[in-house]
């Protein structure tokens, strides 16, 4: 069995993230070990046995791959120099800190996919820039103003647009992309040969064929429905493919908060627009904002300065610094006020951490991770340290 | 001369604020000691000589008593018992703590009123709970509705509605308390014998004569005109006599958030409603919540919940304590919050209790005003301290 075979077994026999998976290759087993371990229900199996024992017989992998295929989809896997990588590492990366109480919640879902179906461009030109725009089904007139607005700023700005592809502020936040020549991603929550919901088709096809092409991603394989959990397994992908989520409005229980709380569990930066007091469709932005768990923004500016912030090396202020040469010098000043806030010996909790930068926690780790990726900082557990240094 | 007679020719011969006069009164001197100091061009009189060098020789107290009763109005004195001095001494001991950015511009200001002429209402029933409202001229319907909804919230919960008068939200505002049977009052940048705006006559009017009645205030004499810099110096007694002062809506430079600018400056609570980010009402109030300045609030019960939770005995919640029968058993949570977080020997800088009771600055400092009134705790220059017990 070929590799990618073996990928799109396991995409079969679990149907979604599976923890199970998960630890196997991070304990060093690659995708067709694993696939032999379930066939032959091996002993070091641990919890992927149970969760493989009703389908561990059937092999379709052949004919999902031709499926999607005829549906002019491939799977890419971690395999592929398109995997978005980068992006999953890092929010999975943020959640293996454990911070976030909303990943208490959904902690069964808190793994990187294993592979994506995949239909349009290539994945790792597509996420470098991106932000998520969602919101409710039913959006208002304002709603579709102000989504609009911020669409053509970041279109302008050459940032993807990414989002659900549902009806209302998804479809809007798609189409407004697709109009202003920006690539838009929809995450979808069900088989890439499957269409949802029906009247997008026309959108989803326009997506893949503009001069801008974007692309439909999704972790089920070929006939998989739509399904309310599936939607909710889907939202951490829309949060974790991109630098940071804007819900646009969203009433008390709106799907878009749940994509928000991964936002924020996963690393990444959450946005809302406010709207009207008098409107319904705005309380669920409001009542975030009144609660701490997420910044405003009234602009496609506003969304650019927060997800900007994170990373960018800002030479005119850089510090004048006394180390010998090295990646301190290359920092931000937001990176330095985090590793200035690092202990000289030894290490430091991550709201310690954050508590001394003066930042969020969340825009903390999503630095430290940065850092760690740069070599600059190590993590140890849940907390931080210098990376160790010539002397 | 009379004390009233003194404080009557106090009041004109500075026109508003005056720190040479607070700081004599500071100093134990009373006004009609000090008004014998003006006019003997005494040697003690420090800046209060030079502020008085034009007009000390021209008193006409008794003529502007008279015309203020012809009016209707009063002089009301801190020898009063109506005198607002809950209010005045936590806002302005507030705001000698000098941690507002703000309070560095507007320096000159910050300084109590030496005494108020009024219509109306005797002030010490008004201003224990009170919340200003405050908002531009150019009201939206939007920002109309958003106002009447607060207010009818806010009346029905007895709250005060102070405003200063002006078209637009300003009269909304006061308006609505009007119908809703809640008194309010008009702070006004004028002499009390002057109508500004001229459209408003019947609305003042009103306000006295209603059976919930409220009061028109100024701290300048009769005769004086409305002029732009008495606005900006009038909307720090708008915030200074409220527990919080609300923005409805505000473009860019609005004196509505100057008035918010007071309130952070005076340690009362800023909330600003958002909008649509469409409309530049809203740019003023999304921007203070955007950096931090501001709550949002979205409904009449937001900004009681934000109001009440400063200073309420919380019993239910109270904690058990193994101190000897004292004060501090009457704590609520918040104000437990603040008192733990000071040394039990020494003092300590006001930020960084904020930082260990994890709450805001102002929140913080507002809760030690009242915890030094009560004489729990006790300021030491820019640091507080427990206050000393018997052991």
């Amino acid at each position: 069995m070929s590799s990618l075979a073996a990928w799109a077994y396991l995409s079969r026999v679990v149907e979604g993230p599976s923890w199970g998976i998960q630890k196997l290759l991070d304990a060093g087993r690659d995708a067709e070990e694993i696939v032999r371990g379930i066939k032959t229900r091996a002993s070091w199996l641990g919890e992927l046995g149970r969760e493989t024992e009703a389908r561990y017989d059937t092999d379709q992998a052949h004919r999902d791959l031709e499926t999607a295929a005829r549906h002019g989809a491939r799977l890419v896997t971690p395999d592929d120099s398109e995997w978005p990588s980068e992006e999953l590492n890092h929010a999975f990366g943020f959640a293996a800190t454990g911070l976030s109480e909303h990943l208490r919640t959904y902690q069964a879902d808190a793994v990187a996919p294993h592979a994506l179906w995949v239909k349009g461009a290539r994945l790792n030109t597509l996420f470098h820039r991106a932000v998520a725009l969602v919101g409710t089904r039913a959006l208002s007139t304002y709603g579709a103003q102000a989504t609009e607005m911020l669409v053509a700023d970041l279109a302008a700005n050459q940032w993807t647009i990414v989002s659900g592809g549902a009806l209302g502020a998804d479809t809007i936040a798609h189409r407004s992309a697709l109009e202003r020549g920006t690539p838009t991603v929809v995450v979808a929550a069900c088989g890439i040969d499957r269409t949802y919901p029906r009247d997008n088709a026309e959108l989803f096809a326009s997506i893949i064929d503009s001069p801008h092409p974007g692309a439909i991603v999704t972790e089920y394989p070929p006939g998989v429905p739509p399904q309310r959990h599936r939607f909710l397994t889907r939202n951490r992908l829309v949060a974790a493919l991109t630098q940071g989520t804007v819900v646009v409005e969203a009433a008390w229980r709106s799907g878009a908060l749940n994509t928000l709380s991964w936002a924020e569990g996963l690393g990444r930066i959450p946005m809302v627009v406010p709207g009207p007091i008098t409107s319904t469709n705005s309380l669920g932005c409001h009542s975030r904002i009144r609660d701490g768990r997420a910044q405003l923004v009234t602009s496609g500016r506003d969304v650019r300065a927060l997800l900007e912030a994170v990373g960018a090396v800002d030479t005119d202020a850089q510090y004048e610094l006394a180390f010998a040469p090295s990646d301190i010098q290359a920092l931000s000043r937001n990176e330095l006020r985090i590793f200035d806030a690092l202990p000289v010996h030894g290490a430091r909790e991550t709201d310690a951490i954050a508590r001394i930068a003066g930042m969020s926690v969340p825009l903390c780790v999503h630095i430290l991770l940065d850092l760690a990726r740069r070599s600059v900082v190590v993590r140890e557990g849940t907390c931080w340290a210098r990376s160790p240094r010539d002397e």
